[in-house]
């Protein structure tokens, strides 16, 4: 069984890479870049969260450096995007919005479980997946010399950390990890996609900008 | 006495993770950033700066990362910040500068320490306290899309620097440690104090934009 | 031969880093940025690049952290440059750009050297020799709150990228080192030259703003 949930899981993850990557260089054609700033994005958006955080938790060289296969799909989307922008532009939002919710729970979950198997306390280890999950937009965002959007909009990041924190406190509570990895995933996915549905947002202090 | 100190130092240094915290939060608040952007920023400024020394001289995984109470602290912070925000912009301005330039002074020092520490040579060190004391900062521009406040204006990370490298300087001179420490946090501190006091600025180049 | 070539190398590589710390402070200087800032933007278009590359293939503590001669040219640069401002931008601008293309061709082709010497895939490899050559400049555009020239605009990090593609196809097709590193400097700086003198740039997509 092993080797194959972990085929599985590579699948999932190359999946996921090859799905942020695309959505990074659709925001960096909308802004107008060329297209090395569109790969650029496709690599950031894609990797650079779990490419972070490996580097936080000593994983070092980080995986997308050391397996030439994250890089590859991160360029195909970048690439395939170019290429089929307007198709790909015409894949209804909802579509994406489903598909970036599955991989961003699957970004949290797996971030968090590498940080755990790393030794790393569960506090941070939260932190990590949801770094990983969050990184590659926030660099997107700083890039693009705008403020990052996970930083004042949406309940994004949040889901993220709360699917993370649900797979850890399942571990912790004797919860076999398969099943401790679902719960957490289905919790980071079901929190984004009611948030978008009911247009949840996070309180700000009254009286701010 | 070695472990009386090494306690001495601890409450300090939790002491000034508190504070940057409170300030990245009361900032945060300030740019209109909900309750998920006010944690990070208290995250980012409180422990930024010493997370980049630690993957710069090697100590891999970070403090902030290895020691679950530095993120627990600036989240504290933050979290104190969010509920308690009237109190908290109502302490007086000249209160909130003292304990920051202390704890900018303990950060620069403790910086440079460790990198010394860590095998690292006198200019690199010297850089590493600096970049302990204002990192955090200059992430919390480049995340509020602004330039850092550190490169144009005000003499802050140039007191961050003077105390690291006074506190070099002394120890290279044969001054025993705890006194290095002592001169090279006084050095920042009253230079910082006194800039503020007297506004001064450093120099730019005359026709400059 | 050895320690001569070693010595040789070293001395490009320091006169790469003058120049880069040179630009790095004369844009600083545009920008209004005080003496501390002009500093840093020496330090970083000149040396965050390799320092980067250095966290990512596991080359820790960094080279310009570990030898004090990088930063210290590199402050060297922003000093000069400050003092003698009005001569430095008095330089013709073919100088400036020849004399770049230069240490960007010399930046990319042994920043993927070294990464093939940490053991890195040739793809990784390649990105690790880009990201030497235009890392710094890329930092100087996020401090200065400027999307990155480098995603927008120019031929400038497609030639290091071609550049370092060069050199490492060449030494897979089983060219000596000295050979493969001189086609692979040659064709970033060929293609940088032309490309400036042709006002080449990449293709983007058609109707983006």
């Amino acid at each position: 069984m092993k080797p194959k949930s972990a085929g599985i899981i590579f699948a999932l993850d190359i999946a996921g890479t090859f799905l942020f990557a695309v959505e990074g260089a659709v925001v960096a054609a909308d802004a107008g870049l060329d297209a090395f700033g569109i790969l650029v994005l496709s690599f950031s958006v894609a990797l650079i969260g779990g490419l972070v955080r490996d580097l936080l938790i000593g994983a070092v060289p980080p995986q997308a450096i050391k397996d030439w296969r994250y890089p590859a799909v991160a360029f195909l989307g970048g690439i395939v995007t170019f290429f089929l922008h307007r198709y790909v532009v015409a894949i209804p939002r909802p579509v994406f919005i489903t598909l970036d919710a599955a991989a961003l729970s699957l970004f949290a979950v797996a971030g968090s479980e590498k940080a755990l198997d790393f030794g790393i306390n569960p506090l941070a280890a939260a932190l990590m997946g949801t770094l990983t999950g969050v990184g590659g937009g926030t660099l997107r965002d700083i890039l693009l010399a705008r403020v990052p959007v996970i930083l004042r909009a949406d309940v994004y990041a949040t889901a993220a950390l709360a699917g993370a924190v649900a797979m850890i406190a399942a571990r912790k509570l004797g919860v076999p990890p398969v099943l401790a990895a679902l719960a957490g995933g289905l919790t980071c996915f079901a929190l984004r996609i009611v948030a978008v549905w009911q247009h949840w947002a996070l309180p700000r202090l009254p009286g701010a900008a």
